[in-house]
């Protein structure tokens, strides 16, 4: 069967003096068009596009559902009534508009791959979004654990392999065992279809996880995990300093620089135990 | 002198067995907000914000004016009256709307840390706007050259050198001689400020030389690097099947996996030359 995440170009690739024609994996980058449908009665019926996102396509609808949930326009699966698909494009159709709110809504949302503060129409807004969700800390890993966690994700990360060109988000318990792998082009996007994923399987909030990222982390990863309840945050790459400021009011244990021999803890070390086995 | 892209954070490193508190420097990732205000006889001022993006201080007009010109709101400098900074916020003041897409900047415009293709209404709109610029080929590389270039660029890669955590964008000569480097949290921040950096010295378009991108390239990177002109892009990382596909109709040379030893071309073979020397 086709995977709907990888295309074939045909391509010339240059090693040393060795010159040759292969056919080489690609991942697929194609907006996906997301849009809300609320069945009401006064107008009766309430529709908008809310964002077009450059995706790796495969995994649409928990792309989707995880978005509206990290932008805190829905909050559980029982609001949603249906979804349906098409050719780059997602509806989700909500019974009402109850809990929703659709002054935010008329704001316009637009989002691209890796980006996620969309939809904010001032800095004011991005900056009071940080308390939707104050997590109780109640979750801790072991560092040896935690350095074993980067192997386990390369070894199911598929995309990547065959591409090199993929972000992956991953969720582990806290013994380190591997609950569930995302990817995308875009680093939101993996963590959203993550998110949205666990919306569906109505396993928020991921308080027990550990999320491991492939990447960087930057401001609105550390956003999403947060809306997501998630606790522990690790990072293969390196985080910036906003991601850290939201991390630490967040409550958020954020690690990066994460390999199999060490790792540096930006926030909350209490949560990360036996630094020195 | 405190540099502005830059910021010191307390963290606790661990190598093996060892743990240390250390003074760790990490990339400052902060909302810019980009307004435009023009001045007109009917109403008296037009003024919009335009965009709201996460990136890395310190570089903020040139990012502006990159921004708007791979948007196509702006094409030249004369354009432009004068331009206000405050902190986090950037104004770019305009003698007339002429040559200005109103109704254009009347669809909100949002863009976040990597992303570009905010602002666009729909996907349609995405794919026409490949077509503005179309560049008549008349540049090349030799093969040797090329591999040359991200060994130059990590040696001017400050910011990155410090924290790990920052994308670039370089210009080069035919001939390999580095003319300009920009960094930023956000890979298309990178290349708007360099973009930025290239219409306030009216060296627009850029038909002469090569960039450099520090990590993967998407559709985005190859729309804004087309809008500049720009013939051949090389990318460190891998690109995604957009960024191919946009390439080949706007003849562009797209390189990738690019490093010293070895790269890949995925469209337009011909611009690199003496492959197997």
């Amino acid at each position: 069967m086709k995977n709907p995440s990888l295309t074939r170009k045909s391509i010339v690739q240059v090693k040393g003096s060795k010159v040759r024609e292969i056919n080489d994996v690609l991942a697929i980058e194609e907006p996906l068009s997301i849009s809300l449908s609320i069945l009401k009665t006064d107008p009766p019926v309430y529709n908008k596009s809310i964002s077009i996102t450059m995706r790796t396509p495969g995994d649409d609808v928990n792309l989707a559902l995880g978005f509206l949930y990290t932008e805190g326009i829905i909050q559980t699966m029982d609001q949603v009534k249906s979804v349906e698909t098409a050719d780059n494009a997602v509806e989700v159709f909500l019974h009402n508009d109850h809990g929703i709110d659709l002054p935010k809504l008329d704001r316009h949302f637009y989002t691209t791959s890796s980006c996620g503060v969309c939809g904010k129409t001032s800095i004011d807004q991005l900056k009071t979004a940080r308390h939707i969700h104050v997590p109780k800390r109640n979750v801790s890993i072991a560092a040896a654990v935690l350095k074993s966690l980067p192997d386990q994700l390369r070894s199911q990360q598929s995309l990547f392999d065959q591409t090199g060109g993929i972000h992956a988000a991953a969720l582990f318990s806290e013994h380190g065992k591997l609950l569930s792998v995302h990817e995308d082009v875009g680093r939101h996007n993996a963590l959203d279809k993550l998110i949205g994923s666990a919306l569906q399987a109505k396993k928020l909030p991921l308080a027990d996880c550990i999320l491991l990222l492939s990447g960087r982390a930057s401001f609105e990863l550390i956003q999403k995990a947060s809306m997501a309840g998630i606790q522990i945050v690790a990072a293969v790459g390196a985080p910036s300093s906003l991601a850290v400021d939201l991390a630490m009011d967040m409550d958020i244990s954020l690690v990066g620089f994460l390999n199999g021999h060490r790792f540096n803890i930006y926030t909350h070390k209490d949560s990360i135990t036996t630094l020195q086995s």
